[in-house]
Protein backbone atom coordinates (compact mmCIF):
# COMPACT_ATOMS: atom_id res chain seq x y z
CA UNK A 1 0.00 0.00 0.00
CA UNK A 2 1.27 3.47 -0.91
CA UNK A 3 0.65 6.32 1.53
CA UNK A 4 1.11 10.03 0.83
CA UNK A 5 2.34 10.58 4.39
CA UNK A 6 4.98 8.57 6.24
CA UNK A 7 3.41 9.58 9.58
CA UNK A 8 0.15 7.96 8.53
CA UNK A 9 2.00 5.00 7.06
CA UNK A 10 3.81 4.36 10.36
CA UNK A 11 0.57 4.56 12.33
CA UNK A 12 -1.15 2.15 9.90
CA UNK A 13 1.75 -0.26 10.23
CA UNK A 14 1.54 -0.15 14.03
CA UNK A 15 -2.19 -0.84 14.02
CA UNK A 16 -1.93 -3.62 11.45
CA UNK A 17 0.53 -5.44 13.72
CA UNK A 18 -2.32 -6.01 16.20
CA UNK A 19 -4.03 -9.41 15.99
CA UNK A 20 -6.93 -9.57 13.54
CA UNK A 21 -6.33 -6.10 12.10
CA UNK A 22 -5.32 -5.87 8.45
CA UNK A 23 -4.00 -2.89 6.50
CA UNK A 24 -7.45 -1.68 5.40
CA UNK A 25 -8.92 -1.79 8.89
CA UNK A 26 -5.77 -0.12 10.24
CA UNK A 27 -6.17 2.71 7.72
CA UNK A 28 -9.80 3.15 8.73
CA UNK A 29 -8.79 3.42 12.40
CA UNK A 30 -5.98 5.88 11.64
CA UNK A 31 -8.21 8.12 9.51
CA UNK A 32 -10.80 8.00 12.29
CA UNK A 33 -8.19 9.16 14.83
CA UNK A 34 -7.07 11.89 12.41
CA UNK A 35 -10.60 13.29 12.45
CA UNK A 36 -10.75 13.45 16.26
CA UNK A 37 -9.31 16.39 18.14
CA UNK A 38 -5.78 16.25 19.42
CA UNK A 39 -6.78 15.92 23.09
CA UNK A 40 -8.79 12.78 22.30
CA UNK A 41 -5.85 11.12 20.57
CA UNK A 42 -3.46 12.21 23.34
CA UNK A 43 -5.75 10.54 25.87
CA UNK A 44 -6.05 7.40 23.72
CA UNK A 45 -2.31 7.05 23.39
CA UNK A 46 -1.62 7.93 27.03
CA UNK A 47 -4.22 5.44 28.34
CA UNK A 48 -2.53 2.60 26.45
CA UNK A 49 0.97 3.64 27.50
CA UNK A 50 -0.11 3.99 31.14
CA UNK A 51 -1.89 0.64 31.06
CA UNK A 52 1.22 -1.19 29.82
CA UNK A 53 3.49 0.67 32.23
CA UNK A 54 1.40 0.37 35.39
CA UNK A 55 -0.64 -2.81 35.17
CA UNK A 56 0.73 -5.40 37.55
CA UNK A 57 0.09 -9.08 38.03
CA UNK A 58 -1.41 -10.04 41.37
CA UNK A 59 1.24 -11.49 43.71
CA UNK A 60 -1.29 -14.12 44.80
CA UNK A 61 -3.21 -15.30 41.73
CA UNK A 62 -1.31 -13.74 38.76
CA UNK A 63 -4.46 -11.98 37.62
CA UNK A 64 -4.09 -8.45 36.20
CA UNK A 65 -4.19 -5.88 38.95
CA UNK A 66 -3.82 -2.16 39.64
CA UNK A 67 -1.88 -2.88 42.83
CA UNK A 68 0.27 -5.62 44.28
CA UNK A 69 -2.75 -7.77 45.15
CA UNK A 70 -5.75 -7.81 42.79
CA UNK A 71 -9.22 -6.57 43.66
CA UNK A 72 -10.53 -10.14 43.84
CA UNK A 73 -7.85 -11.52 46.20
CA UNK A 74 -8.11 -8.46 48.41
CA UNK A 75 -11.91 -8.49 48.56
CA UNK A 76 -12.95 -9.76 52.06
CA UNK A 77 -16.33 -10.88 50.65
CA UNK A 78 -14.75 -13.52 48.40
CA UNK A 79 -14.38 -17.06 49.73
CA UNK A 80 -10.64 -17.69 50.04
CA UNK A 81 -11.06 -21.43 50.49
CA UNK A 82 -12.43 -21.92 46.97
CA UNK A 83 -9.85 -21.53 44.18
CA UNK A 84 -10.80 -21.53 40.50
CA UNK A 85 -7.86 -22.53 38.29
CA UNK A 86 -7.92 -20.89 34.83
CA UNK A 87 -5.61 -20.72 31.86
CA UNK A 88 -5.58 -16.96 31.30
CA UNK A 89 -6.76 -13.56 32.43
CA UNK A 90 -9.41 -13.66 29.71
CA UNK A 91 -11.01 -16.64 31.47
CA UNK A 92 -11.08 -14.71 34.78
CA UNK A 93 -12.95 -11.89 33.03
CA UNK A 94 -15.34 -14.38 31.37
CA UNK A 95 -16.16 -16.08 34.69
CA UNK A 96 -16.46 -12.76 36.55
CA UNK A 97 -19.00 -11.65 33.98
CA UNK A 98 -21.26 -14.63 34.77
CA UNK A 99 -21.56 -13.19 38.31
CA UNK A 100 -21.99 -16.80 39.52
CA UNK A 101 -18.68 -17.25 41.29
CA UNK A 102 -17.67 -15.92 44.68
CA UNK A 103 -14.31 -17.59 45.29
CA UNK A 104 -10.83 -16.57 44.18
CA UNK A 105 -8.74 -17.47 41.12
CA UNK A 106 -5.42 -18.90 40.14
CA UNK A 107 -4.13 -17.99 36.67
CA UNK A 108 -1.81 -20.65 35.22
CA UNK A 109 -0.61 -18.57 32.28
CA UNK A 110 -1.27 -21.38 29.78
CA UNK A 111 -1.68 -25.15 29.66
CA UNK A 112 0.85 -27.96 29.43
CA UNK A 113 1.64 -28.33 25.75
CA UNK A 114 4.82 -30.28 24.92
CA UNK A 115 4.40 -29.46 21.21
CA UNK A 116 4.70 -25.75 22.03
CA UNK A 117 7.49 -26.41 24.49
CA UNK A 118 5.33 -25.54 27.50
CA UNK A 119 5.94 -27.83 30.46
CA UNK A 120 4.60 -27.66 34.04
CA UNK A 121 7.58 -25.53 35.11
CA UNK A 122 6.54 -22.76 32.68
CA UNK A 123 3.18 -22.41 34.41
CA UNK A 124 2.16 -21.09 37.84
CA UNK A 125 1.57 -24.57 39.23
CA UNK A 126 4.13 -24.54 42.07
CA UNK A 127 2.47 -21.51 43.64
CA UNK A 128 -0.94 -23.20 43.39
CA UNK A 129 0.05 -26.05 45.71
CA UNK A 130 1.44 -23.62 48.28
CA UNK A 131 -1.69 -21.43 48.05
CA UNK A 132 -3.95 -24.45 48.57
CA UNK A 133 -2.06 -25.19 51.79
CA UNK A 134 -1.71 -21.65 53.14
CA UNK A 135 -5.35 -20.74 52.39
CA UNK A 136 -6.64 -24.08 53.75
CA UNK A 137 -8.59 -24.44 50.52
CA UNK A 138 -11.53 -26.83 50.55
CA UNK A 139 -12.17 -26.90 46.79
CA UNK A 140 -10.15 -26.35 43.63
CA UNK A 141 -12.30 -25.86 40.54
CA UNK A 142 -10.60 -26.61 37.22
CA UNK A 143 -12.08 -24.17 34.71
CA UNK A 144 -9.83 -25.19 31.85
CA UNK A 145 -10.71 -25.58 28.17
CA UNK A 146 -11.71 -29.16 27.24
CA UNK A 147 -8.78 -29.84 24.92
CA UNK A 148 -6.14 -32.57 25.13
CA UNK A 149 -3.67 -30.02 26.55
CA UNK A 150 -6.30 -28.80 29.02
CA UNK A 151 -7.08 -32.34 30.19
CA UNK A 152 -3.36 -33.11 30.56
CA UNK A 153 -2.99 -30.02 32.72
CA UNK A 154 -5.96 -31.00 34.89
CA UNK A 155 -4.53 -34.47 35.50
CA UNK A 156 -1.08 -33.10 36.25
CA UNK A 157 -2.42 -30.58 38.76
CA UNK A 158 -4.78 -33.06 40.43
CA UNK A 159 -1.84 -35.42 40.95
CA UNK A 160 0.18 -32.59 42.51
CA UNK A 161 -2.69 -31.68 44.83
CA UNK A 162 -3.51 -35.24 45.88
CA UNK A 163 -1.60 -35.08 49.16
CA UNK A 164 -3.31 -31.87 50.26
CA UNK A 165 -6.66 -33.70 50.37
CA UNK A 166 -8.47 -30.75 48.75
CA UNK A 167 -11.63 -31.54 46.78
CA UNK A 168 -11.00 -31.13 43.06
CA UNK A 169 -13.84 -30.44 40.62
CA UNK A 170 -14.05 -29.46 36.96
CA UNK A 171 -16.63 -27.24 35.33
CA UNK A 172 -19.45 -29.15 33.65
CA UNK A 173 -18.99 -30.09 30.03
CA UNK A 174 -21.92 -30.82 27.82
CA UNK A 175 -24.31 -29.30 25.36
CA UNK A 176 -24.09 -25.49 25.42
CA UNK A 177 -27.15 -23.53 26.47
CA UNK A 178 -29.25 -22.93 23.33
CA UNK A 179 -27.26 -25.55 21.41
CA UNK A 180 -28.92 -28.31 19.44
CA UNK A 181 -28.18 -31.98 20.02
CA UNK A 182 -27.86 -32.88 16.36
CA UNK A 183 -25.02 -30.39 15.83
CA UNK A 184 -23.00 -31.42 18.90
CA UNK A 185 -19.83 -33.42 18.18
CA UNK A 186 -19.65 -37.04 19.37
CA UNK A 187 -17.15 -36.30 22.16
CA UNK A 188 -19.36 -33.63 23.69
CA UNK A 189 -22.58 -35.59 23.29
CA UNK A 190 -20.92 -38.79 24.59
CA UNK A 191 -19.53 -37.04 27.67
CA UNK A 192 -22.80 -35.28 28.38
CA UNK A 193 -24.53 -38.67 28.33
CA UNK A 194 -22.06 -40.35 30.66
CA UNK A 195 -22.13 -37.32 33.00
CA UNK A 196 -25.92 -37.14 33.06
CA UNK A 197 -27.57 -35.53 36.09
CA UNK A 198 -30.54 -36.65 38.19
CA UNK A 199 -33.48 -34.34 37.51
CA UNK A 200 -33.39 -32.96 41.09
CA UNK A 201 -30.01 -31.41 40.32
CA UNK A 202 -31.14 -30.07 36.97
CA UNK A 203 -30.85 -26.30 36.81
CA UNK A 204 -32.09 -24.72 33.61
CA UNK A 205 -30.41 -21.41 34.29
CA UNK A 206 -33.71 -19.72 33.43
CA UNK A 207 -34.84 -17.17 36.02
CA UNK B 1 -18.16 -6.22 31.38
CA UNK B 2 -16.34 -6.45 34.71
CA UNK B 3 -12.56 -5.98 34.75
CA UNK B 4 -10.23 -6.76 37.64
CA UNK B 5 -8.08 -3.73 36.74
CA UNK B 6 -9.25 -0.20 36.04
CA UNK B 7 -6.14 0.44 33.92
CA UNK B 8 -7.13 -2.41 31.61
CA UNK B 9 -10.75 -1.30 31.69
CA UNK B 10 -9.82 2.21 30.55
CA UNK B 11 -7.68 0.88 27.72
CA UNK B 12 -10.49 -1.47 26.60
CA UNK B 13 -12.92 1.45 26.64
CA UNK B 14 -10.58 3.58 24.50
CA UNK B 15 -10.13 0.81 21.92
CA UNK B 16 -13.83 0.00 21.80
CA UNK B 17 -14.58 3.61 20.89
CA UNK B 18 -12.83 3.04 17.55
CA UNK B 19 -15.12 2.23 14.61
CA UNK B 20 -15.90 -1.46 14.14
CA UNK B 21 -14.23 -2.52 17.40
CA UNK B 22 -16.44 -4.02 20.12
CA UNK B 23 -15.61 -4.76 23.75
CA UNK B 24 -14.41 -8.31 23.08
CA UNK B 25 -12.08 -7.30 20.26
CA UNK B 26 -10.84 -4.37 22.35
CA UNK B 27 -10.02 -6.76 25.20
CA UNK B 28 -8.12 -9.02 22.81
CA UNK B 29 -6.05 -6.05 21.57
CA UNK B 30 -5.34 -4.85 25.11
CA UNK B 31 -4.26 -8.30 26.32
CA UNK B 32 -2.05 -8.57 23.24
CA UNK B 33 -0.39 -5.24 24.08
CA UNK B 34 0.03 -6.36 27.70
CA UNK B 35 2.07 -9.33 26.48
CA UNK B 36 4.44 -7.16 24.41
CA UNK B 37 7.42 -5.50 26.02
CA UNK B 38 7.11 -1.96 27.27
CA UNK B 39 9.25 -0.44 24.49
CA UNK B 40 6.91 -1.87 21.86
CA UNK B 41 3.84 -0.34 23.50
CA UNK B 42 5.67 2.98 24.03
CA UNK B 43 6.44 3.08 20.31
CA UNK B 44 2.85 2.13 19.41
CA UNK B 45 1.40 4.89 21.54
CA UNK B 46 4.01 7.47 20.49
CA UNK B 47 3.53 6.73 16.76
CA UNK B 48 -0.19 7.43 17.05
CA UNK B 49 0.30 10.58 19.11
CA UNK B 50 2.96 11.89 16.74
CA UNK B 51 0.79 11.09 13.72
CA UNK B 52 -2.15 13.08 15.07
CA UNK B 53 0.07 15.96 16.19
CA UNK B 54 2.22 16.32 13.09
CA UNK B 55 0.19 15.20 10.10
CA UNK B 56 -0.79 18.19 8.02
CA UNK B 57 -3.17 18.69 5.17
CA UNK B 58 -1.57 19.73 1.89
CA UNK B 59 -2.04 23.46 1.23
CA UNK B 60 -2.76 22.66 -2.41
CA UNK B 61 -4.93 19.54 -2.55
CA UNK B 62 -5.96 18.94 1.11
CA UNK B 63 -4.44 15.47 1.00
CA UNK B 64 -2.65 14.23 4.13
CA UNK B 65 0.96 15.33 4.13
CA UNK B 66 4.13 15.32 6.22
CA UNK B 67 4.92 18.89 5.16
CA UNK B 68 3.06 21.96 3.96
CA UNK B 69 2.71 20.54 0.43
CA UNK B 70 2.12 16.81 -0.03
CA UNK B 71 4.50 14.40 -1.73
CA UNK B 72 2.21 14.17 -4.77
CA UNK B 73 1.79 17.92 -5.36
CA UNK B 74 5.51 18.51 -4.83
CA UNK B 75 6.59 15.65 -7.13
CA UNK B 76 7.91 17.19 -10.39
CA UNK B 77 7.15 13.94 -12.25
CA UNK B 78 3.38 14.28 -11.71
CA UNK B 79 1.31 16.06 -14.41
CA UNK B 80 0.02 19.25 -12.80
CA UNK B 81 -2.50 19.92 -15.58
CA UNK B 82 -4.53 16.81 -14.72
CA UNK B 83 -6.55 17.05 -11.50
CA UNK B 84 -8.43 14.11 -10.04
CA UNK B 85 -11.27 15.23 -7.76
CA UNK B 86 -11.99 12.80 -4.90
CA UNK B 87 -14.20 12.74 -1.85
CA UNK B 88 -11.64 11.72 0.77
CA UNK B 89 -8.04 10.85 1.54
CA UNK B 90 -9.00 7.18 1.45
CA UNK B 91 -9.85 7.58 -2.26
CA UNK B 92 -6.43 9.15 -2.93
CA UNK B 93 -4.78 6.11 -1.35
CA UNK B 94 -7.02 3.73 -3.32
CA UNK B 95 -6.18 5.42 -6.65
CA UNK B 96 -2.47 5.68 -5.81
CA UNK B 97 -2.42 1.95 -5.19
CA UNK B 98 -3.67 1.24 -8.73
CA UNK B 99 -0.41 2.86 -9.96
CA UNK B 100 -2.37 3.94 -13.04
CA UNK B 101 -2.57 7.68 -12.41
CA UNK B 102 0.15 10.24 -12.85
CA UNK B 103 -1.67 13.53 -12.27
CA UNK B 104 -2.46 15.36 -9.04
CA UNK B 105 -5.48 15.29 -6.73
CA UNK B 106 -8.04 17.55 -5.15
CA UNK B 107 -9.70 16.28 -1.96
CA UNK B 108 -13.20 17.70 -1.46
CA UNK B 109 -13.62 16.47 2.10
CA UNK B 110 -17.06 14.98 1.39
CA UNK B 111 -19.93 15.30 -1.08
CA UNK B 112 -22.90 17.64 -1.23
CA UNK B 113 -25.55 16.11 1.01
CA UNK B 114 -28.36 18.43 2.10
CA UNK B 115 -29.78 15.72 4.39
CA UNK B 116 -26.52 15.73 6.38
CA UNK B 117 -26.33 19.53 6.24
CA UNK B 118 -23.33 19.50 3.87
CA UNK B 119 -23.55 22.19 1.22
CA UNK B 120 -20.98 23.26 -1.40
CA UNK B 121 -19.51 25.81 1.02
CA UNK B 122 -18.53 23.04 3.44
CA UNK B 123 -16.34 21.41 0.78
CA UNK B 124 -13.07 22.45 -0.88
CA UNK B 125 -14.79 23.48 -4.10
CA UNK B 126 -13.80 27.17 -4.16
CA UNK B 127 -10.11 26.27 -4.11
CA UNK B 128 -10.64 23.78 -6.96
CA UNK B 129 -11.75 26.47 -9.39
CA UNK B 130 -8.76 28.65 -8.51
CA UNK B 131 -6.38 25.68 -8.87
CA UNK B 132 -7.83 24.80 -12.29
CA UNK B 133 -7.01 28.35 -13.40
CA UNK B 134 -3.60 28.76 -11.77
CA UNK B 135 -2.36 25.34 -12.93
CA UNK B 136 -3.81 25.79 -16.45
CA UNK B 137 -5.43 22.38 -15.99
CA UNK B 138 -6.48 20.60 -19.18
CA UNK B 139 -8.55 17.85 -17.53
CA UNK B 140 -10.50 17.40 -14.32
CA UNK B 141 -11.34 13.77 -13.56
CA UNK B 142 -14.31 13.25 -11.24
CA UNK B 143 -13.49 10.11 -9.22
CA UNK B 144 -16.53 10.32 -7.00
CA UNK B 145 -18.73 7.49 -5.72
CA UNK B 146 -21.75 6.81 -7.96
CA UNK B 147 -24.40 7.81 -5.44
CA UNK B 148 -27.08 10.48 -5.68
CA UNK B 149 -24.95 12.80 -3.51
CA UNK B 150 -21.89 12.03 -5.62
CA UNK B 151 -23.71 12.79 -8.86
CA UNK B 152 -25.08 16.03 -7.40
CA UNK B 153 -21.55 17.04 -6.47
CA UNK B 154 -20.24 16.24 -9.94
CA UNK B 155 -22.95 18.36 -11.59
CA UNK B 156 -22.37 21.25 -9.20
CA UNK B 157 -18.60 21.26 -9.78
CA UNK B 158 -18.92 20.89 -13.54
CA UNK B 159 -21.22 23.92 -13.62
CA UNK B 160 -18.67 25.90 -11.56
CA UNK B 161 -15.87 24.91 -13.94
CA UNK B 162 -17.81 25.55 -17.14
CA UNK B 163 -16.28 28.99 -17.75
CA UNK B 164 -12.71 27.71 -17.38
CA UNK B 165 -13.15 25.56 -20.49
CA UNK B 166 -11.36 22.62 -18.84
CA UNK B 167 -12.27 19.14 -20.05
CA UNK B 168 -14.30 17.30 -17.40
CA UNK B 169 -14.43 13.50 -17.28
CA UNK B 170 -15.73 10.95 -14.81
CA UNK B 171 -14.26 7.52 -14.04
CA UNK B 172 -15.96 4.66 -15.91
CA UNK B 173 -18.90 3.01 -14.25
CA UNK B 174 -19.93 -0.47 -15.18
CA UNK B 175 -19.52 -4.09 -14.27
CA UNK B 176 -16.64 -4.59 -11.85
CA UNK B 177 -13.68 -6.69 -12.95
CA UNK B 178 -14.48 -10.31 -12.10
CA UNK B 179 -18.15 -9.46 -11.53
CA UNK B 180 -20.93 -11.44 -13.12
CA UNK B 181 -23.61 -9.82 -15.28
CA UNK B 182 -26.52 -11.63 -13.66
CA UNK B 183 -25.70 -10.23 -10.21
CA UNK B 184 -25.25 -6.61 -11.32
CA UNK B 185 -28.04 -4.23 -10.35
CA UNK B 186 -30.19 -2.69 -13.11
CA UNK B 187 -28.69 0.81 -12.74
CA UNK B 188 -25.14 -0.47 -13.20
CA UNK B 189 -26.00 -2.83 -16.02
CA UNK B 190 -28.13 -0.19 -17.76
CA UNK B 191 -25.40 2.44 -17.54
CA UNK B 192 -22.73 0.04 -18.71
CA UNK B 193 -24.88 -0.72 -21.76
CA UNK B 194 -25.49 2.90 -22.65
CA UNK B 195 -21.80 3.72 -22.08
CA UNK B 196 -20.59 0.79 -24.21
CA UNK B 197 -17.14 1.07 -25.79
CA UNK B 198 -15.96 0.23 -29.32
CA UNK B 199 -13.79 -2.89 -29.20
CA UNK B 200 -10.68 -0.90 -30.23
CA UNK B 201 -10.87 0.97 -26.93
CA UNK B 202 -11.47 -2.19 -24.93
CA UNK B 203 -8.77 -2.77 -22.35
CA UNK B 204 -9.10 -5.95 -20.35
CA UNK B 205 -6.62 -4.84 -17.73
CA UNK B 206 -4.93 -8.24 -18.09
CA UNK B 207 -1.17 -8.00 -18.57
Amino acid sequence: MIFPSSLVENAVNEFSRLPGIGKKTALRLVLHLLKQDEAYVERFSETIRKMRREVRFCRECRNISDGEVCSICSNPARKKEMICVVESIRDVIAIENTQQYNGIYHVLGGVISPLDGIGPDNLNIQSLTSRVNSLHATEVIMAISPTIEGDTTIFYISKKLKDSGVRITTIARGIAFGGELEYADEMTLGRSLSNRLPLEQFNTGHA
